[in-house]
């Protein structure tokens, strides 16, 4: 592993000083308004500036460069549930009637009552039994369609905006300048497979096959005289943690020269990217904008980003995303009044 | 399902006749001069021209121009056995010395004895006793090295070449010409997915994020101090027959519009595929040359074609190549002298 670290930042500003433009892929305009000037920006651009330029000891070929990127927190917002946990809650209440038994039955009777606190004292157990009851039964092209719905009516509590206008701008800006060098853009995401691709084609430009994430088996079954998959409550595969190299392997087949993530759960997948034979990007996105996002880290239920993985990040050279500092602007649709700032 | 057939030949011939170019895509050259004209090439021809045609009522976008393809008898050859089949024998005698207790126990002593007959008779069970024995408890990154260093010097037993070296003239063009109209093409195999992604992106020019196959779990693991994964043996996913349609929707993600097959584990593959909104192409390979390759079918061990898939493609209006009559090469390598000819 090379990090690439100060010294890129060193060389872009002498570059930026003399007037010269950047070497290889030369950027008529700056590739990534929406981040700040600083080491991250500058390391990003180095990176990519290295890995592109052919006759470059640092080059490398298209179908080599593999970039992945974890998702709730680090594309678009997790705070203050990840997404798809609230859609699990709306979809309880919307099937409810078909269950009356829910009204006295945990976790059934939390999600019910709005009582977010209680429901997560289920852990795991609790949101995997919510996640059978509202992700399987369902033929694959309805369980599509019933996130599609919902995605264009539900409002974040917070910013009173559909969830997929929450995505980060300077990390839309990221996988538009690595895909315009050659790279493969994937999501490496803990959330479900199918939930992510009912919306991640319109809002990341990532098509189906470049998603990874967790996933239930699936039947082929014929189904009104129709061959269709039928979605089944039992767990095929978990994407986080470990289970991120691990699928990264299953689905991409190629390890990653580029990885970002903003959680402990993403720690093996820039672990493994790390391990690289030539040059490799490693990012972590810090939430420290409790202004214009949310600040949150080490004690945080969603996207726990614990002091030993910063003093990972610090001690392995990975670039470390100060929200507040690195971007000007955070969603596309700028600069909002800030509301009540959570945490 | 719109089964595009004799009308498509009809359309075509009339277009020859006329002088007129093809509509659409106009190609200058023919884009498969391995096929001779005929029904099915006509239909190939005729479909990709109606789905890449803006304006035209049948347009898909590029997007959803995802087509897969079987490997074993479909891409390759896969007779008088399954190469990984053929692999997994010579790696049992590769280690074998490691294993003195192989000498005697079954399936290994078959094995080692090249009794395939025998061999044979303990079925997938067998079968999976010595994947798991030469597929598992190494890093993925020394099984591709196995593998790759396999393929350099195995020769298949009648045509005396490397096994890349066995793969469909006829079929490469498909692939290209399908590629250089927008669509992605996968590989949806009941072959593992590790052996396959050694050689798919040389040999067919598909990248192993577009490989589907079967596929044992991995460990991400710490293994002289490196980060790194590690071949369990236990299944995670078996990619055949309606695997084949669960599979497509767990890594692709998306319903194709174009399949070929050539055996009864393409079944649930092509019948998804015929399920489709528009337009949509199924084709099988037949395997009825046993001059230039091999004649099987309905009683064969590997690659079965019962009468009852012919019987349905037939009524579907799915497309089935003779190999004698609709290829007027196989291999890439010209057209050798026939050794043996086999069944």
């Amino acid at each position: 592993m090379v990090a690439v670290m100060c010294r890129s930042f060193i060389v872009a500003a002498a570059l930026a000083l003399s007037g010269a433009p950047l070497p290889g892929h030369a950027q008529e305009t700056d590739p990534l308004p929406s981040w700040n000037d600083g080491t991250v920006k500058a390391n990003i651009i180095d990176f990519v500036t290295r890995v592109t330029t052919e006759g470059s000891s640092d080059y490398v070929p298209e179908q080599d460069r593999i970039a992945t990127f974890d998702n709730d927190g680090t594309l678009w917002v997790e705070k203050p549930l990840y997404t798809q946990f609230v859609f699990v809650v709306d979809r309880v209440k919307a099937v409810s009637n078909e269950h009356p038994e829910w009204k006295t039955k945990e976790p059934f009777k939390s999600a019910l009552d709005g009582n977010t606190e209680k429901l997560l004292t289920y852990g795991e157990q609790g949101a995997m039994v919510l996640i059978t009851a509202t992700h399987t039964g369902m033929t694959t092209v309805e369980f599509n369609e019933i996130v599609s719905q919902w995605l264009k009516t539900a409002r974040h509590p917070r910013f009173d905006r559909p969830y997929t206008d929450l995505t980060y701008k300077p990390m839309i800006e990221l996988l538009d300048y690595l895909r315009a060098n050659g790279f493969r853009t994937f999501i490496v995401s803990g959330g479900g497979i199918a939930f992510m691709r009912a919306y991640t084609e319109q809002s990341y430009g990532i098509f189906p096959w470049q998603v990874v994430g967790s996933s239930g088996k699936t039947e082929f079954r014929m189904w009104d005289s129709s061959p269709t998959l039928v979605k089944l409550p039992d767990l095929l595969f978990f994407d986080d943690g470990p289970g991120k190299a691990e699928g990264i392997n299953h689905y991409v087949g190629r390890q990653p020269i580029f990885a970002f993530g903003n959680s402990i759960g993403d720690k093996e997948m820039l672990e493994w990217t790390a391990n690289c034979k030539g040059v490799c990007f490693m990012g972590l996105v810090h939430h420290d904008d409790a202004q214009r996002e949310y600040a949150y880290g080490p004690d945080s239920d969603v996207g726990r980003f614990p002091v030993a993985l910063m003093e990972q990040a610090m001690a392995s050279g990975w670039n470390v995303v100060s929200m507040k500092n690195d971007w000007n602007v955070i969603f596309s649709w700028g600069k909002p009044e800030a509301a009540s700032p959570a945490e």
